[in-house]
């Protein structure tokens, strides 16, 4: 009998490779076969003779044969060469492989969900004076990796299995008293929903709550991860029109219209900054009622209100069930974090845990067992108090350069808190443009056009503070005034 | 003028809170003005008058008038009283507010995402011998912890901010390189997207990729986390038949029918354990190719193939864009971890990242760090071998001792791979009911019946082993024959 001949090439080994020699073996048989090298019936060499023809152990061609004979490759019967096993499906396949290689692409939904809504000719970068992020550079890093290797080490208890997807009990017991003592949100650990991100929350809820085709209104300026969640859920979006004191529903038909949600930032207006007073709070819970809307109460950036204590949140004004309250870590911790939360009426936790069981958006246990004993030692309050001092003084130090360097040219106020800042143009300026002249130095603001959901959008930067060094806000408000200058 | 007379009762302050007393002053008046307790133009006392009713400091009352002003709820004017606002739109609010309370209720998607379709009657709590749950008694907390540590102090790059939402690049540089080791998944870093879970993944997919109403296979019986992401995103179910090689799809008509999605488990068929052979991979690959869906591989439990080396992943033998892949560390490190992943077709990763953007449900990035690490370091593949041994010996431990106790009034085969097991009775017994008596006794086993999508189910249960100390085995399978016993 004639000893089997392999063709050429198929068993090339890469003796450097990550990839075991055994599992090469395997692969090259088995993509020889796929391709049509090897045709059913065909003799392969014995165990022996191919290790020896490899220059590799008998035990490595083993295990190769072994998987190939599972997987029904091969056959193997004792005292026989092993052989290609017969009936593969494979003859004529390999030329239809090639040819039908297609896009694949995404369904309607899944457009919708992966639009980018975020501006046309608007392609976000990181970079430095980037609104929402927080000031990492004060982040107290040995403090927090303590915290975690504690958190790694001692919790051992079943929340780390399948279960609490809606949040560790510790961390959702100590927002309770967190909310309560500084929101004036009162509200039982259950009812608190810890999520990814706030971006989860949104879409979550606005999922959850609407189908598509429903009415929900926004803030007109608003937040644009909110936009992009209801605009993922298929709503359709009204605006709400705002002024120096916020979301304005008496300027609007928002009580007669059958609308599922309402977004709203009543402490601090995003992304221009107006506390809305409580006559205006009073009249938006009585137009949601009557509309029979929820209200999404984005309370962002809450703990950095700089001017007196903050507002309570517009949840502790309302009924039950009226309002959902969202707040997230990432502007007082980290983005990178990923834990946000959202308070739910009691009738709705059962569901909304069920759900985000089935969607699964849930935070990573251990972080979230760090964050609780972060906040129980008392570590959170001193880290709020200390960011709270720098925020203010990057807030200050940004708008007194930018008022020195850009003089009329620009309207904007002395942040009364947050993490940013919007500035509005008294020229024509084409803010979309500007903002991405402005990537191409290293600087990721925002263009406010951005923000608006009508045509009668205001020009203007948004301008992050929280993050920036001093040496970067002076050098970022000289680049925006040269580029000012230069379009002007 | 007579000093201002304050209601009883609105201002009983608790100096045992966590709510500062300025709060509670703020608090009280403004719940006062809202029940209409204190109407438009009241005066209020002085703060140094009120101080001294309330036997608190001057500031304490200055910063809740500040608040109360601020809000709009007092004005204030210098050498006269404080005096309620006028024109808040509170008259007759009162009544309303408790008459229209109601309940909020979901959406038709929303309950469609929160449907609970494990199986009627059944309701999951956490317990010994629960399916998928890995051995916590075996994870290495230290050296996880000295990881996450580390990861926690070093990682201060910009990827702690808003950015990489589908992954740190360290992570799925580690993931490519174990995927093309270990699974025979050749996948740049990029196409690599991580998500906050299996679930996650599973329920972006399928929304990402199809609509309402479309059509979706499943393998019957199949894994009850892949129904319910197809259930939720509004999916019509298709049964792929199953045999002791897996998913059939000679044995059904999936290459005549639009699909949109087929769901498959062949490495190690979830929950009945068949490794699919080449010629139905083949076949598979060819009926999707035909029906224009796209296959979706969960390869839930590749690192726990005991007999032998795993099966390359179909992925493998796919063209471009046919198959996603995914996988996640839940069984191999620990659910409560939350990091799970996918790999995508090339042509799909600037459309699903920004998808994952907008519907947050990203990882935690200090996990991903020390993830990252923990691989790099060789720490992953050591657990991993060591957990291999440990599953392996009880999961026959299992078996042993489910066959000396129940002997041939069940069907069970030692597990080939995995964390959990499926044993079938012979006789007719109401599986549901007996894993609810089991889970009374702090066992959490599944029953079998509920995995399979048409009426005629098995009757069996699906027992998790790997997280279970051999007394708990012993005597999670002493209660069960006994049960079995009562009932049979």
């Amino acid at each position: 009998m004639t000893e089997p001949v392999i063709p050429e090439g198929i068993l090339s080994l890469d003796r450097s490779s990550d990839v075991s020699l055994s599992e090469q073996i395997y692969r090259g048989f088995r993509d020889a076969v796929r391709k049509g090298l090897l045709s059913s019936g065909t003799r392969l060499p014995s165990t022996r003779r191919l290790a020896a023809m490899l220059e590799v152990g008998r035990n490595t061609v083993n295990a190769a044969y072994d998987l190939l004979q599972a997987e029904g490759i091969i056959f193997v019967r004792t005292g026989a060469a092993p052989r290609i096993m017969n009936g593969l499906p494979l003859e004529g396949m390999t030329h239809n492989r090639s040819s039908t290689a297609r896009k694949r692409s995404l369904s309607k939904r899944g457009i919708l969900m992966s639009d980018n809504i975020r501006g046309v000719g608007w392609a976000f970068r990181h970079g430095v004076l980037q609104p929402g992020a927080p000031a990492l550079d004060c982040f107290p890093y040995e403090e927090w990796a303590r915290c975690l290797r504690r958190a790694a080490r001692l919790e051992r208890s079943p929340d780390l299995q399948y279960q609490n997807y809606t949040g560790l009990p510790a961390l959702r017991q100590q927002l309770s008293r967190h909310l309560a003592a500084e929101r004036g949100v009162r509200a039982d650990p259950e009812q608190i929903l810890v999520t990814s991100s706030m971006q989860s929350s949104l879409s979550l809820l606005a999922q959850a709550l609407s189908d598509h085709g429903d009415e929900a209104w926004l803030e007109n300026p608003g937040y644009l991860g909110a936009k992009t969640a209801f605009h993922a859920a298929g709503l359709k979006i009204r605006p709400l029109p705002t002024d120096e004191d916020g979301a304005d529903v008496a300027a609007t038909d928002i009580s007669k219209s059958p609308s599922k949600l309402i977004y709203v930032t009543p402490s601090h207006h995003y992304p221009l900054g107006a506390r809305m007073p409580l006559a205006r709070r009073l009249a938006l819970l009585e137009a949601a009622r009557a509309s029979g809307a929820v209200i999404l109460e984005d309370d962002y950036d809450s703990e950095f209100l700089f001017a007196g204590r903050p507002v309570a949140a517009l949840y502790g004004l309302a009924e039950e069930g009226q309002v959902i309250y969202l707040g997230t870590f990432s502007k007082s911790l980290m983005p990178g974090l990923r834990v946000a939360y959202c308070v739910v009426p009691n009738d709705l936790v059962q569901p909304l845990t069920q759900l985000m069981r089935n969607m699964g958006c849930s935070a990573n246990v251990q972080a979230q067992a760090a964050l609780a004993h972060f906040m129980d030692s008392g570590c959170y309050q001193k880290h709020l108090k200390q960011i709270r001092q720098i925020y203010r003084s990057r807030g200050e130090q940004l708008v007194d350069t930018l008022r020195s360097r850009l003089g009329n040219r620009i309207h904007v106020e002395i942040p009364t808190g947050n993490v940013q800042v919007s500035i509005m143009f008294r020229e024509r300026i084409d803010d979309v443009r500007l903002a991405m002249d402005l990537q191409s130095h290293g600087f990721a603001v925002s263009p406010l056009s951005n923000c608006y959901l009508g045509s009668d959008a205001k020009s203007g930067l948004i301008i992050g503070f929280a993050g920036a060094t001093p040496p970067q806000i002076t050098k970022g408000v000289e680049i925006l005034g040269n580029l000012i200058e230069a379009v002007g």
